[in-house]
């Protein structure tokens, strides 16, 4: 096997370091790592830099660049090349020696490099659904004209793509996701409303940052799941369901024509995914920690409930209407996960700012790159004016009590 | 797709029985019934002969054939060419229409018209895993020399062939057969040894044959289901493990050497697996009932236990010794099994009789059917006369008591 050069868009997140991890694992002589992307933790970048010495480095800003610079100089580490913002993001995707393109990255900052990346026939090991979520068609369109390859790195379409291995679509009748159910699984309407943002972190089966997380606790991950498969695999929305099933232990699974069922499973540890994404179609021998099923107690599947996770209706509402709607559904998620971060609206305010944006926003074709940014800029500052006038009543609330 | 010509060996035993309703599910443009053949119960044969119009038709002794000939007189059946014995399951085996044959007999009686289907390149869909058992090796060898396929309609094998649809065999670590623990899997030693018939007959979610269920109440199943996965998929003992999975919705799983985990699943019942393997590579949609992961309490898995259950371990000696051992073993088997139901012996007796006759059995090379048919008819006597002997001295004990 010829060394394959790798980019990975946020290398200091979860995705960014295990895959470095992974890459570590899988030895020098399979992978070698030509450029890293980061935000603004400029100390674990800088030692990434070191170990693995990039060709190309960028991070958010200039001022992070000077800071980067600076930590090389005083580790002794020889400087690569450093950039900053989306144009370094996008230098650092379309590298020539970048075979694969790990897009890492959490939130629509993602969503042009990773374009860029496909549009220059990248494999791209794909951890930010949002890209797809907000730009499936162009995004798969651009994959498809290049003959770039899309690779899943979320365990669950990573799973997908595992159970699809043998398969002919057609002769698949449904994909289904499987959702742990968060830490408000069991919980009634009112818990939700007046969880705290460290009750919403606690998630019962995966660390991850702090948006997916939240993602989870709403369900809105699974959401935006559905859209993420309709475009990795070409499933209808009518085709893609959910299952809840919280020991994560089957990852998820596919129904055939013929009534049988194919499931993935495994540990619940991302790095098998990672390497899955970056091996395939080969599949490399690996010292992580495999599942022993005599070791869990027992597995569990239940239908979603529909009615305390409005997201899930939202998204597949958004994937049907399709054009501009998933994006603007995106964009309000991010807002409304980040206010409920700052703690500025409650968790069961999520959905239903993301619904009031929706209701509001005029559906377009998504005829170019400029029409989902649009789009995103625009539903994200709606969103903004709704936290606020959330937010006011909440304090206003909270005044009074 | 051009209609294919079947033959059922067994046809109504329990595997054919569900063949006939899965021919009939599929429909007559995809597959026709070219023979048939059966033992003893010419009633329902008659009735399948009337339905389904094979060419020839086979049964046990030529008494049966005229039974068989008289029956369909009385019903104005047109009468196929009637044959019984060896020489009739050969030639309904090997009808020149037959594409595929369904090997559904149970124990060594589908030994000899099995392997002459695979010299005369037919698909043979196999639920008769005695015959891998016995020979794998000769029926591997043939079914390489002539191109035909062996497809395996056990569940447990089948779902196996499932999983490996889109893996590469160097990469697949373990095979992973679950088993359904039986009806003893939470008893004591001592319940085991005074278990009735009836007690062994209750399997917990199968509905098959009594020599299948009893071995499913020892696990020599399972055992002799890692012999057969051996030949099927080639895969050495080491790499071959049992699972109990008590709820049977997981038919069996494969481990990638990346950790990775792929299973199959499906409802209990066996048409699934005569389907794929009649329809493979295609899969056909049928109305059979689906797996609902919703309505199932918990999925659980635990290790074997291979003190109560001995007969695992002696399965997988006769595996790793090979030549006639594994012969020798499935005729002890076998006879100790019919002693047990003609209530002679105990439970626990069966693999202390396998253990004996395992013991004292000359271990020779497979060079021939000859040296397998020797086998199985020494083993067989060695059985009776221990049987025998136990049975003399339980008659003596009773006597007493």
């Amino acid at each position: 096997m010829k060394t394959k050069g790798i980019s990975i868009l946020g290398s200091t997140g979860s995705i960014g370091r295990n895959s470095l991890r992974v890459i570590e694992g899988l030895g020098a002589q399979a992978f070698r790592v030509v450029a890293l992307s980061a935000g603004r933790n400029v100390r674990e970048l800088s030692e990434q830099v070191a170990r693995h010495h990039p060709e190309i480095v960028s991070v958010e800003s200039e001022s992070c660049a000077e800071e980067l610079r600076a930590e090389l100089k005083l580790r002794n580490v020889e400087l690569p090349r450093i950039m900053c913002g989306e144009a370094g993001l996008v230098e650092a995707a379309t590298h020539e020696w970048a075979e694969i393109v790990i897009s890492g990255t959490v939130g629509a900052v993602g969503f042009v490099p990773t374009l860029r990346a496909l549009e220059a026939g990248k494999r791209v090991a794909l951890a930010n659904k949002e890209t797809l979520v907000m730009a499936g068609e162009l995004m798969t369109r651009a994959a498809q004209k290049s003959g770039a390859e899309l690779m899943p790195v979320d365990s669950e379409h990573n799973a997908l793509h595992q159970c699809l291995r043998g398969e002919q679509r057609a002769e698949v009748r449904r994909l289904i996701l499987t959702a742990s159910g968060g830490p408000f699984r069991t919980s009634s309407h009112a818990e939700m409303q007046s969880a705290t943002v460290a009750e919403a972190m606690r998630h019962p089966t995966w660390s991850m940052g702090d948006k997916i997380t939240i993602d989870c606790a709403t369900l809105m991950n699974k959401g935006l799941e559905v859209i993420e498969a309709r475009w990795l695999f070409g499933f209808d929305a009518d085709q893609i369901d959910i299952l809840v099933h919280p020991e994560s232990v089957v990852h998820s699974m596919i129904e055939l024509v013929d009534g049988s069922v194919i499931a993935q499973m495994g540990v619940t540890d991302m790095r098998h995914a990672i390497q899955y994404a970056l091996t395939y179609p080969e599949r490399h021998p690996c010292d992580l920690p495999t599942l022993d099923l005599t070791k869990l107690s027992a597995l569990h599947f239940e239908a979603p409930d529909m009615e305390r996770f409005p997201c899930i209706a939202l998204a597949y509402r958004a994937l049907r209407t399709g054009g501009t709607l998933p994006a603007a559904m995106n964009a309000a998620n991010e807002e409304a996960v980040r206010a409920f971060l700052d703690e500025r609206i409650s968790l069961t305010d999520i959905p239903q700012i993301i619904e009031e944006v929706m209701n509001e926003h005029s559906v377009r074709a998504v005829e170019s790159l400029d029409v989902v940014l649009e789009t995103d800029k625009a539903a994200r500052a709606l969103t903004r004016e709704k936290v606020e006038s959330k937010s006011q009543k909440k304090d206003a609330i909270n005044a009074v009590v």
